[in-house]
């Protein structure tokens, strides 16, 4: 029999170091050519297992390889696609094990958050069910640092960092401009149900200037009377204000504020935009000139301020699934336990996918201050250690020099 | 006669790079003690020497100054104010004098963008109208790289590197993401009257993605079909679109898109956004899903990711000020001068207050396409010298390790 291959797909958003993952996966890979035949990616993610459209990463040099460790984006394409329970869908799931067999697959990876940890525990329910030898593993990856078991998911420090750097910056601006003009300045993070992105803004402040003063946690109900007040005697005291709010902070009645009330001259419900709905209410309310900016993709693609904490993170559960794949172990999820925050000391473990499947990690309480608007010690103790070190990226002629993959199909064998 | 002292003050938006001027300034006044006194600086801008509010720079030791070469925002705040015509306002301007003579100031320096040029050509009339021996030089800034005569201003070139790589890195995530999800990306970036940092975005495609298709020039009027027929061109062609956007494009009848027929549930204007009121349109014509960035003082802070070349002319621009003031060069501005594209050389020279003042440069015709939506070879051989090299601040706990000044103030002498 042929040295069995193994699939990778990446799912979901991507992140900056969601690429550094599939490095270190790729690169154990090919480090056991007599146990690991060909590493195939799915073309935009699970849908690429679907098509039968597999990327043969074997053509891809070492050097692109290893220049997916410093490239943002998700290298072989990742896709928004939930497969349904195995009794609602349990034909996609036969068709996931025809390709595998089609193409010799015994090693499943998969690159994503809770929702793909459950599909990778669905998998390997239906290949034991039908009989087919299937490792299954996967592998975490979600900017929302909301996956149970692991201290922390790769990508979610690179966008701490840069937040935390960005509130920093922009503070500064405003406190050069606020004299005069600007006193207020409202950056939305992302964040739908979970505080981590936003929290790490609070990084920002190491006492120097006290920014951001104002910080929106999905976790805590909006009242807008209170925040005008914090904000107010922000400005008053500092003469300045940092705003850094969650996009998915809501009223107590759990309407999102970006959408609350908001139309167009067409009376169309408008687009979100938390950011623009909070300098609003702040116009009508003290008055102050604002300014406002949405960091949307730019936060979770920023490769070029990654933290090296999160980019060895990343390429180290990469590698570290390829192990325990090898190592016969089934239906499993590498993560990262932390030993002490200072020194940051942390090791790789893993943990069932049966344990990990739909179970969110929100923000302990104890993170969020007494008044709802700014972090605890706590939670800095936490944050801090996962946005350490700068990993650049290479430059040429200026620009990152993230690396193109040929990304070569395999001929298709099924019928569609 | 005590040695004369100096007055330096930072005027408009502050950009990443400013302080770097400061700090050149500083250090090249700090080498000849035995002509120049104090350096003092305006607390917010002129604002600080109308109000006799000085901050002592000579108790700033010579690391802290150094520090403010890796340091963005206005390290002793700026502010917005124009002072008027002399005819209007002579009252104030012979306040400033009063200053000036009440502390032995004898060389005055202005670091802004056109208006501030403009101001300090006033204050060197006003200075000679009234006998009183002023030194004034004028020192370029400002991210809107509208000032004439220099080749290039100090900010530019770090924001244009920042939204070069911004567009690079969200294109990555957006082309990741467009098989199932966000198929259009678009990043608003400043720029009112000129698309000079629009056009930067232009620097991300170098044939690796083809993004941005699609730029919006402030210099171009915004027409709905033209644009919304590229976006969907784009996305039939390559699968997604990445749009950089400009703050200040408006339709043909001058309205300003962010403002256009846009308002609240209680009928108020609607604040700003070209952004969303981008992808509303998308959203209402083709309907693909769209995500968008608003970088505001981002762009303009980033000092975390300044351009090498960026930094050293504003610190060169600063050093340069002092010895055409010792010179005895006054109502004067020093400017870059280019030599050459490739390899890229530049000269620093300085060219007289009268003739910059009030004169906007815009984008030379032949820098945009003939449709309109991207930027020519001409453009990019101008553009892409000025991102060259990263000038990283140092790091401490994860974070860059930005100055904070002491800026004791000068006691005052005069009643207010």
């Amino acid at each position: 029999m042929s040295i069995p291959n193994a699939f990778y797909a990446q799912s979901g958003g991507v992140t900056a170091v969601i690429n550094a993952t599939a490095c270190g996966l790729i690169e154990a890979a090919r480090k056991q050519p007599d146990r690991i035949g060909k590493v195939f990616a799915g073309r935009n993610g699970i849908i690429g297992a679907l098509n039968e459209e597999l990327i043969d990463t074997s053509f891809e040099s070492s050097e692109a390889i290893a220049g997916l460790r410093q490239t943002p984006g998700g290298a072989f394409g990742s896709c928004r696609y939930k497969l349904k329970s195995i009794e609602e869908s349990e034909q996609e799931y036969r068709r996931l094990i025809d390709v595998f067999k089609a193409h010799n697959i015994r090693y499943f990876f998969y690159n994503g958050g809770g929702d793909s940890q459950d599909t990778a525990h669905k998998i390997s329910q239906i290949a034991e069910k039908l009989g087919y030898p299937l490792t299954c593993v996967g592998v975490p990856k979600t900017v929302d640092n909301d996956l149970p078991f692991t201290d922390s998911c790769p990508g979610f420090g690179s966008v701490a960092k840069y937040v935390a750097i960005s509130a920093r910056e922009a503070a500064l601006d405003v406190i050069s401009m606020s004299a005069t003009s600007t006193k207020v300045f409202v950056l939305e993070v992302m964040g739908r149900h979970a505080g981590w992105i936003a929290a790490a803004g609070g990084l920002a402040d190491e006492g120097h200037n006290d920014a951001p003063q104002v910080i929106l946690f999905p976790e805590i109900q909006f009242d807008k009377q209170q925040f005008l007040a914090k904000v107010q005697e922000s400005v008053e005291t500092h003469g300045y204000c940092c705003v850094v709010a969650s996009e998915g902070i809501r009223y107590a009645d759990g309407h999102f504020i970006a959408e609350a009330g908001r139309k167009d001259a067409f009376g169309h419900s408008q687009l979100g935009g938390v950011a623009p709905a909070l300098v609003e209410m702040i116009n009508e309310g003290p008055g102050y000139k604002c300014h406002w900016a949405v960091s949307d993709y730019l936060q979770r693609s920023a490769r070029h301020i990654a933290s090296a904490v999160d980019v060895e993170q990343a390429y180290l559960l990469g590698e570290k699934a390829v192990e325990l794949a090898l190592d016969g172990q089934n239906a499993v999820m590498p993560v990262i336990v932390r030993k002490s925050d200072e020194p940051y000391r942390w090791v790789v473990d893993s943990v069932s996918l049966a344990d990990v499947a739909n179970v969110e990690k929100m923000m302990p309480e104890n993170f969020i201050s007494e008044d709802g608007f700014s972090i605890t010690n706590a939670c800095r103790s936490y944050l801090l250690p996962l946005i350490q070190g700068e990993s650049y990226p290479s430059y040429q002629n200026g620009l990152p020099n993230y690396i193109g993959l040929e990304n070569r199909m395999v001929e298709k064998i099924l019928a569609t």
